[in-house]
């Protein structure tokens, strides 16, 4: 089989986004508004306008590139996924999705293909929560199931909000609103991703097609105790603030385990203050992201974390935990799923069915519109780390059935 | 009892100092080198002048006031502390000790005293090792226990090497060891500290005499794992660095406990990363500092804890762990302890004889020569917090006994 997609052009476009990194050498590190992040969304910009597409930038930051339909007022169809990356992370988790969507418009425009229904390529800010701590904020704003009051309240480790990171960025944070989508005006999204674990690799397949985003609760603790001489404080008057977070620490994976039927839960982020090497820490901050497929086990799984952290109260020591982020198990449209299967039939590609252990902007958008999200093989199922990769003539298989799918849902015909 | 010291003088010196801090209204956090360093090192050298000291920076960036001697070949007394802080600290802790001996020349110049021996007030940098990871390091270039070659080994969290801070802030790293002072070549070493525990203000005393300083050691462990994703990698297949880690961190309170003795265990900076909360943890570095007032109890708390880290390699991880710094128990000079006994007696200040559980620049300098070392009382015995407090009338009985010491030490007689 002789695919549509040009592995090439792709190629071209990933390593170009990949010179946007705050961090050259040690991996993807690009944060929502940053300095890497404009020049990510003006080089997305720019293939978009190669690719012949109309571009503008929404009231969030989002980079919208659009194929005019013969029928201009029909809702559109929306592909693509998200430009911010984890800390040292990956080239293609998110930008993948991205570049599948203006690969798409480049054979639209090569093969002189005009849909009945307009497609818009979306590039969306925001998806990791790396910067502002609450993950898939971007498609959360797109979809309006945030507001604009959020901008003030999120903050990045510098004490910067959204809103004034927005304004930094050019952007008015009052303003936000304006890029969320009433319902009924998006007639689809889709979004390929690389899968971010072993098993395609290791089926030899090309393709997964998600039945199912597991449920997942970011939560953040809070362990407050006081600060004082490492040297003058006697080991049992003390009110040490880390020694009351390892207590904690101590049991959470075990929590996970006990649940089993595929709970998990990371600590991925935490910090020690005042942090001098020979004062007692008064405040220790740490993130639990868990995850589980049934939405009965990730309740059940906050619930015993909430319970850990109460009961470790106490010798002087205050704990709170916070909900940031909840999602239940997202179900995706089965009429999207049929089509993928079809035209993956239909190209060839080989396929599965799968349920995807990370959380993606397709879990939002599918409150809005029928959602559709495929997975590329990811080798050794490695994400989040500068080792990332997913083979070029994969990614463009990827998107030969993105661009298939979305010429039979668009009503394409040549112009 | 009248003392000699003017407390307002000493508030308008500590208070003055205290707005040099890069963290206003939430302590003082004056690192090394930094801009608030240079702001505060020149408000010193201003006061030294004011009271007729001749005044000069050495090689690492110490500011010293010297009071000239009729014989100004003999070996000089020193006396002071450090400017230095640990982040978000008090203003005390160290400023008390340099602004006792500014006071103290004050004193001279205002009874018209000039000394036989020269006398010299120092300002010492880097005492707390918050900027770069080795405590006492001011001091430790004084005597000449380090050399320059440790200036490009040791660096910031930013990476910054102390060599090139040096060079930013206007010093010739290459110079640093122009700073040392040759062994003979100082007659003796007194300074003034605040207590930074509750003894003193419990027992309603002016002063304490330290006969002895507990050994120390500062130590650093990293474990290192293996960055994935959080959602997509199951509990049973990750190589968790914080999961490691914290396996260690949890023994540790208890090997201090099971030592005794006064020995005290501090893990007070913490670094996880990437740092993203969707991320498994593949670097966790924390320092771990250790005092004991016996020798053979540092030594045994250290191979408990060096024991520790190397049962938990394994799983995929690597376990390491460095010694950054060791001091045995230091005992200070007799003759200078009932020289100090004999003047506080002299003046009338109620006091007693102290082992000190913080390390000061006093255990480094009595390599050098016969030191001695005086607390006043900590409120609440609260210290390296923005609450650290001592009241400025103990603080002027503290320099009192500075100022006497020196007075008979030096041979001062009115001029």
């Amino acid at each position: 089989m002789t695919g549509y997609a040009d592995p090439r052009r792709i190629e071209a476009m990933i390593e170009g986004l990949d010179r946007f990194t705050a961090t050259p050498g040690r991996g993807t590190t690009r944060l929502t508004y940053s300095a890497e992040y404009r020049a990510a969304a003006d080089f997305v910009a720019g293939w978009m306008r190669d690719a012949g597409l109309t571009v503008r930038q929404d009231a969030v930051g989002t980079i919208i590139g659009r194929i005019e339909g013969r029928n201009p007022d029909l809702a559109p169809i929306l592909v693509g996924s998200h430009l911010d990356s984890v800390p040292n992370g990956g080239r293609f988790d998110g930008p993948a999705g991205v570049v599948a969507g203006i690969e798409t418009a480049f054979l639209f425009r090569d093969l002189g293909l005009v849909p009945d229904r307009p497609v818009e390529v979306v590039a969306m800010i925001e998806e990791e929560g790396t910067r502002f701590g609450g993950g898939l904020f971007g498609s959360r704003l797109l979809t309006g199931a945030i507001g604009p009051e959020a901008l003030e309240d999120l903050r990045d480790g510098q004490g910067v909000s959204a809103a004034e990171a927005m304004r930094a960025y050019g952007l008015d944070p009052a303003r936000a609103g304006e890029a969320a989508r009433a319902p009924g005006s998006v007639h689809a999204f889709l979004e390929l991703h690389i899968e971010q674990g072993p098993v395609l690799e290791a089926e030899g397949r090309d393709i997964a097609i998600v039945e199912t985003i597991v449920g997942l609760a970011q939560l953040r603790v809070t362990v407050r105790g006081q600060a004082a001489h490492a040297g003058t404080t006697p080991m049992d008057q003390r009110r040490d603030a880390l020694v009351g977070a390892v207590g904690i620490l101590a049991q959470l994976p075990d929590l996970a385990r006990q649940v089993g039927r595929g709970a998990v839960l990371t600590v991925g982020r935490m910090e020690v203050l005042p942090g001098g090497a020979n004062v007692i820490p008064d405040l220790v901050t740490f993130t639990i992201d868990l995850r589980a497929p049934a939405e009965a086990d990730v309740l059940r799984l906050i619930e015993m974390v909430e319970g850990t952290v109460a009961h470790a109260q106490g010798n002087g020591l205050s704990c709170t935990i916070e909900r940031q982020l909840y999602a239940p198990p997202t179900p995706l449209s089965d009429q999207i799923q049929t089509a993928l299967l079809a035209q993956a039939e239909g190209l060839g590609l080989s396929h599965r069915v799968m349920v995807s252990g990370a959380g993606h902007d397709a879990m939002i958008l599918a409150g809005l519109a029928p959602t559709g999200l495929i997975f590329v093989p990811s080798r050794g199922g490695v994400s989040h780390a500068p080792e990332e990769w997913t083979d070029y003539a994969q990614l463009a298989r990827g998107t030969d059935l993105i661009f298939a799918t979305i010429r039979q849902m668009s009503g394409a015909v040549p112009g």
